[in-house]
């Protein structure tokens, strides 16, 4: 099932897409939702991002290749930080340039949705607490990061962090392609398959310090082949099972 | 003013402390809140955590005193970091220890409250986006601080935000004395005036990045004197003009 937030007569909206067409979703997202009237067709309707985290857990440095290419190793332990919902975007919507900043990247992820309040989830028991997958970009300006020591404005301003296109619900992620394209050309590609700690892991770990609400999320690192994303580049991320996640960068 | 959330027959509200008592706030806590009916004595009522943040944006290194007992220099810029809401407790609520961590600190810090959506505040304009000031305690475990490099689940693991005992609207932050206490031993001891940078800087420079919304908070930076707080010690946090809040940690 594919849940999305939909924005239908000025008002955000739970939906379920099934085919190119888009219906409210009946009950809770978190719980047994079912398919209620139709919305619309899905290439009409303004897609939202598909939840609301009070926050939202990233992990860096989680695929080898991309570790390699920033100089630096896979972390014994996941490396956790945190970005805001007002970082969160949805579908199409603009990415707007950080003041200041010289240098900003786009980096494609999986992430994950949580349906129920998570805390010190053992190994083995993840699914019980993920509602599904989306694709992410983890929006990071390159020279705050590397100045600022905390990558709080680097990766957590406002609109860093797009989510969509909606949340797939019936998906193993343990080997997914997941690819980013800068303006229709192939930046990244990857499977989920290389990812350093897995799913089962990180959730593991995370809640151990993050109690972790419905519809928050965990974006996972990203594969290889970051670059830079400038005033009017768009950048689609896609991950096999789930769908493709555009979003345009804007001088704000 | 002192705007206070409180327990009250099983439901959290608004209140306003008013001397000894508390009284629910009438209409709403962001514009023109007014007192109601007696909800309590302040010695008897539960007081939560005077507002439930979507994000706490924390400052570092913002006391020259401080920076200089850690071996580092105030940075050019704010050093900002975030907490996520699963992190905030209110005055009393345990501080419960990070799983892993050998060694967590206490941090006396003043902690702005937001009433207004904020974004781009133009220098000298802070007032008209601040409700009122609190006491903070910026807890951290410094082994997790050193090692990981984020600061994600040194400082915003669940509990590690204390926040309280209420929200002094009438109030100039610019030269509080600013104490922390150990079991009733005093640890930090400094002004508000030593700040590196003010309220009014932090202010404009963290909008420009953040959205900040109604509720939101700025915790901006501890003095002097940090040190451990084990399973058992209760931490005191007082500013002038606003109160005092106390914590005590616990092994969880």
């Amino acid at each position: 099932m594919k849940i999305a937030r939909v924005r239908t007569a000025g008002e955000a909206v739970w939906g379920i897409v099934d085919g190119e067409r888009v219906y409210r979703l009946e009950g809770s997202p978190w719980e047994n939702p079912r398919r209620g009237a139709p919305l619309g067709e899905l290439a009409t309707v303004q897609l939202l991002a598909p939840c609301e985290p009070t926050k939202v857990v990233c992990i860096g440095l989680n695929y080898r290749a991309h570790a390699a290419e920033t100089g630096q190793e896979v972390p014994p332990e996941p490396l956790m930080f945190l970005k805001p919902p007002t970082a969160v975007v949805g579908p199409g919507a603009d990415v707007v340039w950080a003041p200041g900043s010289q240098r900003i990247d786009y980096e494609a992820e999986l992430a994950v949705v949580f349906k129920r309040r998570a805390k010190h989830v053992p190994r083995g028991a993840y699914k019980d607490y993920v509602l599904g997958y989306t694709c992410a970009n983890d929006v990071s300006a390159r020279d705050f990061q590397r100045g600022d020591g905390q990558w709080a404005r680097a990766k957590g301003s406002d609109t860093f962090c797009p989510l969509g296109p909606w949340i797939e619900t019936e998906l193993d992620p343990g080997n997914l392609r997941i690819s980013g394209k800068l303006n229709g050309e192939v930046r990244q590609d990857s499977s989920t398959s290389d990812l350093a700690f897995d799913i089962d892991f990180l959730i593991s770990h995370l809640t151990k310090y993050f109690t972790m609400e419905p519809g928050d999320v965990l974006i996972t690192g990203t594969p290889a082949g970051i670059g830079e994303m400038n005033p009017g580049d768009e950048y689609e991320v896609t991950i096999e099972g789930i769908g493709s996640l555009k979003n345009r960068m804007t001088r704000g």
